[in-house]
């Protein structure tokens, strides 16, 4: 015990977690600089615009044929998701309910403003002024690209200071809207939930991040990796959350009108189906049949992820129901056999498990998106469903959708490589010692970073009763 | 306490909680029986068909007419209250939140499935191709059909299995369809909350099979069908978001225009109104005036439910506050003195007082909808709104309102039978001793259905300071 | 300690908490009068009425182009902000939960009816039949004078019996809907999300209440006045739906159109610069870097509030966050500076620091809105644009915008005003001995007003672990 001691208050003395210079800084110094870029760069758009009244009345459209009242309920249902349902759902771990809840709320404000801009320079430039003309459908693509740096977060979940998080978010907001350029507009594949461009990225960004980040003591020297009753329950209503508004996740950019309408339809029944199959794998795999909390958590909304890209498509419902019916099975065993297979030879320490959420429903996502477009036929769709659906306009008037589909399967490589080069670069950054990082021991642990921290109940707790 | 200790041993090893044999069982055979059947009659409707096109051509309609704007926003509310509010108002209990959480998920993933097809069989069926065609508005009434079952979980709570929940869902949904089939088409009553089909159908379901799984010795062997202080937060957490959301519940599938806005109103006041009487009686009944949780929790909802069937009726403002003043205090008078006297005379143990807040405020709905719809006058509706609310179309064209009241009435009449009976039939043959259910002394606990319980801290409590 | 003992067992006899006569009394006989009231004055208006069918056609309208679509998605958000977003945030203290989240939802409810009355008298009033026509907008206004209050109960959360809050209530609703008619009416000034007629109001409402009723010896008596790590993460449900709804907040009775398209994009983009200078500064005065649950839960919501009467301006992203920028700051730094010195030298007792959070941010609001006004110009609204966002039509049809920034400040002064005042003449009435308010000894304690309070978990942590 004296050794052990001795060398962890070795680990505190030089991983020091004090932030007090560099997190205001990076705060302080970003949020001006986002000033003087918005300043300079972004504008409303002509429906956000007092001017919307003379546009209205020259095109003729109503007050309500505004994009806002098409997408505005569909976006707050997907700002709910970003700050309360991945900020709760990260709240399972006994005593870091502070940093989960917390740290996902400051990368998500911190990310959607960079965002803003990124994507803005991509697809809401007006040349002829150079200004970002922004709209509601920014807003939640905003959200999007802030979604798949939540994800990164979930693999290095209690591991990280908020400072390296903040680092973590810039280089990921940034890659993800250049890969998303190049699969939605170069590529032209779609993706109208985001299993490639925000999952699948995300996921392999998160993975690889940790992987270079890999902690050899960490299991040792921690046992605060485990939830208590009460936090199990918190992270309920992010796991909620999160399944009620998936279709409007899934639907939110889609196409006004039935595109919307499919998109949250196919998004409910593979949702529905997946707990089944969760809840069928989680019992079948415990001893007395018992579910496990993790699962329940967690793999009931792998049918969501793997949903999204063909969500608009005409994948019937059935279809829906059969993505759903094998993401829940794949999903909840990753839990049970690869996570534990990653950390022990892969090196790879994903703290909340987004290999099984994420990256891997995701990437299942891409494909189903890839062989529903390849498979699209014009007596489904009909001339025009088909036009609309894939938008084959303009340079991309005469592809065909076989065609579509290999395009389909080649956005999912680019959004790999992105994940997994780009996780590779930041984590080699993440590693220099100037981020204020926890030690091992001080890892999954509020006590760092939380001043006023009411940890009386909770080190009682541990040291009293050796839970 | 030795010859208990050993009774209660004895109960453990009669009464298997082992469902690792048939809870997966059931999960797989019904998930892929649903893709089967969905693969065989479930497509989507004209509206959120790519096809939806050329349909709004013919029509003349913008794309904001389409169904999905009308009706998405109630929709994703009533979703909320079915996953977050039942789920977490049923968190009370000290010892079941991942029971009352994780089942609730559980049953009404399966039971929307089953839900869509039943009630597309009755109502969304193309005759041209045998097909059920399916939009937003069959989400929402799916959503509305696992509602029942839900309420009818409420009295259950705590004593039975996950097994034993699907069977209750599994027939609960099938009676559910052919009840609201007889009312709404057959008898052509109008209930656009609810408070019949759903609340009172679901109320007498659900006590009918309590009744029949009667425990006599449940109180003596059972400290735990109390709350704690977090629970009772936690609890509170699903009353408000039923609280706020009713609106929607009661205004999802009323008329576009001008019934959803009155509908919404209505509810919005009744709700109001009972609070307030609530929170007086509660307060009267107990000694120095103190609140009691359990009212404040339940009882406040119980408006919501009563103006269901009337909510889209020229009620009045002042109508829904009276009928809200009434609930509030019948629903309170029923926690304090009906609930212990049905337990001890009726033997119908009620665990979330479903009689209380969904059976009786229920019945009381279906009255008030009786009354207005016979009191309803050309003058106060005007000819077409008449006829716009009633659907006085077709072969109801000439019926009056004085006969709509009275097969409102008949409607009432026919959701208590189908409660009555389906829960005295249902409640039989879950008293088979297949289903895994729970002895006396694990009732109320969570421990024998969810692995790697996080215990320690609950056992300490209850063995060290004796709660 | 036998003295103290002893003096404090006089208070708690002198202070009789009895509520059993009082609040039941209280609240039947209001929702009565209510019920006569609605019945004299309320119906629906033309837009909730069955007479829509006629009107719409009159006027060459769709269905969805009735307000009800336009605006019921964020009556929801504004809902739940009230309900959910209030009651949670003021769960943070550790043993009055219950009177938070129970409190709050009471004088919700009770108010809101009150709110349609007075407001209706002033707003919308049908001079044809002297009935007031209420519809959604009515709704939202309601829930937007009942936030006013539920400011105020921040300020004195854990010292006040339900009987006071009551009191505080009926005069607050009334007080809010005379300075909100001389406001918006009178003066012409435009507050879309309220800085001024709901935040600087009901800010200083709530402080010369708590001013009034100053408790000299409570911080001596009480050890309760903290948080504990659950009600803190609770809290944070709180924080968030305010956080996530507040565009809707703003938005919410803004002009159709761009008009609240533009005042959620502004309210989106000033909430999230406010998180970062909130971190920034939290973490820069702790020592170690740490942050302050305090902080995040309050100071990064000042930037909404603050947006508030601008919301609807051409404000232009960047200006959005330079007031969030600020906000957060000063918020933060109110928290640290302010609120002690409040308490020790002017008396002024904030248990929710309601100063940082909604005072001195609605007054900056108030400020940014005039400067905003007055610098409005032609070329950057257009000349409808202009006509249109400020309403210069009738009396007011040639109002220039630099007299408009005059008038904005002039509505300001009056919500002080009325603010200081109307406190300290209810909080002059609040201190007769008749309410039965708690002893020093037991604020911040849900005992006093909560029956079957499961509290030995938390007795015995106070007593054994001397927390």
């Amino acid at each position: 015990m004296g050794a052990a001691q001795s060398f962890r208050e070795l680990c505190d003395r030089t991983k020091n977690t004090n932030v007090r210079l560099s997190l205001p800084a990076v705060c302080i110094v970003w949020q001006t600089a986002m000033i003087i870029l918005f300043g300079v760069f972004i504008r409303y758009n002509e429906e956000s615009d007092t001017h919307w009244v003379e546009y209205r009345k020259e095109n003729n459209l109503s007050d309500i044929q505004n994009d806002f009242y098409f997408r505005y309920p569909s976006f707050q249902d997907v700002h709910v998701m970003i700050f309360v349902g991945f900020g709760f759902l990260m709240t399972f771990l006994q005593r870091y309910s502070f940093g989960a809840v917390g740290f996902n709320f400051l990368i998500a404000a911190f990310g959607l403003q960079w965002a803003l801009l990124m994507q803005g320079w991509f697809h809401s430039l007006d040349y002829t002024d150079g200004k970002i003309k922004i709209g509601v459908e920014n807003l939640i693509n905003a959200d999007f690209c802030v979604a798949g740096c939540l994800i990164a977060y979930g693999a290095v979940l209690g591991k990280v200071s908020p400072v390296q998080l903040l680092v973590l978010t810039l280089f990921g907001i940034t890659l993800f809207a250049v890969e998303e350029y190049i699969i939605l507009d170069l590529i032209h594949a779609k993706d109208a939930g985001g299993s490639m461009v925000i999952h699948t990225f995300g996921g392999y960004y998160g993975l690889s991040i940790s992987w270079m980040l890999y902690r050899p003591n960490l299991d040792q020297s921690n046992r605060l990796q485990s939830s208590v009753y009460h936090s199990d329950v918190f992270a309920m209503i992010g796991t909620l959350f999160l399944w009620m508004f998936w279709p409007s996740f899934n639907s939110a950019i889609t196409d006004h009108g039935d595109g919307q309408h499919r998109a949250a339809i196919n998004t409910y029944l593979a949702l529905a189906s997946t707990v089944l199959t969760t809840v069928a794998v989680s019992s079948l795999f415990q001893k007395h049949g018992k579910l496990d909390m993790v699962h329940i958590q967690n793999s009931t909304l792998a049918g969501g992820v793997a949903v999204g890209t063909a969500a608009e498509f005409m994948l019937m419902p059935y279809g829906s129901l059969i993505v759903g019916f094998c993401c829940g099975i794949i999903s909840t065993l990753g839990y049970i056999f690869l996570t534990p297979f990653m950390e022990k030879y892969l090196k790879i320490q994903d703290t909340c498990g987004i290999h099984n959420l994420h990256a891997m429903p995701g990437v299942i996502g891409g494909i189903v998106g890839a062989i529903t477009a390849a498979a699209a036929t014009e007596s489904v769709y009909g001339a025009e469903g088909l036009r609309n659906t894939f938008d084959f306009e303009g340079e991309f008037a005469d592809r065909s959708t076989s065609k579509q589909g290999g395009h389909q399967a080649a956005g999912l490589c680019v959004a790999i490589c992105f994940g997994v080069g780009g996780g590779i670069l930041v984590g080699f950054i993440l590693r220099l010692p100037i981020w204020g990082d926890p030690a091992d021991d001080n890892c999954f642990n509020d006590e760092p970073y939380w001043e006023n921290f009411p940890n009386i109940y909770l080190s009682w707790k541990l040291n009293s009763l050796q839970v």
